[in-house]
């Protein structure tokens, strides 16, 4: 019983660390993220407009990586990484609850990417990054700056 | 039989691309993977070490990211991307075949980690995440600078 109330306690002292993760970690958490991302749904996508050829076991591993790293970013826009070398728009802590809507969009439509990846259908796989990548443009026409603003 | 050619064609083109990716992007994608697998071998190392409370699921997840991301940075060590903002020693290029060896260790022992995680055996998890913790610093003794050579 001890242990479970010393558990408790640290998991909520944890819980809190997490919350005041430096923006500048979450800064570079949430662009690490989208960096792979791009690299691998730009692979998808050249596949899917046939700018490169299909290969099915390259399309299941970027389905994968998209996947994956698309839960990442969206816990790492806490209170004070509007800051810094980032191209996050202020609309974005203005407009949580859409911002979170399309991050979760965002999300949803890429977690269907393995498994059409994996049935070898070109034309489901074609449509799916279609709407992955309109999921994606959402947020980034409205809540992504074209350049870095500190750039020089 | 035309199309069949005509993909053999690019796809040596888009091999061609991806051997002469910039510089500066390898490095990007290699340290983004880094960034990603940091934060959640993090997470694992400090449930194994019991700084924090050991959670399945959380392990699972971290360990699915450790893995998957660990397969990442080798591919992104190419010529050139030994300059610029990168903590990569220059005896990466001249070590090659241990360089190579100690990143395949690194992928070999991070991969057993989602199925331990699994288990949900701790003790095995423990010693899992030590393995593959040795593997991830037999790589940073001898080919990584402790600081950034460019920084100021």
């Amino acid at each position: 019983m001890k242990k479970v109330m010393w558990m408790i306690v640290l998991g909520a002292s944890f819980g809190l660390q997490a919350q005041v993760l430096k923006p500048e970690s979450q800064i570079k958490l949430r662009q690490s993220a989208y960096t792979l991302m791009n690299y691998n749904f730009a692979s998808l996508d050249n596949m899917a407009q046939e700018k490169k050829p299909y290969n099915k076991d390259e399309a299941v591993r970027n389905a994968d990586f998209v996947a994956m790293l698309a839960t990442v970013p969206k816990g790492f826009f806490g209170d004070g990484s509007d800051h810094g070398h980032t191209r996050a728009k202020p609309e974005i802590w203005k407009n949580r609850a859409d911002f979170d809507a399309k991050m979760d969009k965002m999300a949803t439509e890429t977690a269907k990417l393995p498994q059409v990846a994996r049935t070898g259908d070109f034309a489901a796989l074609k449509k799916q990054v279609g709407d992955a990548g309109s999921a994606c443009k959402a947020c980034h026409d409205d809540y992504r700056f074209k350049e870095f603003p500190d750039a020089k």
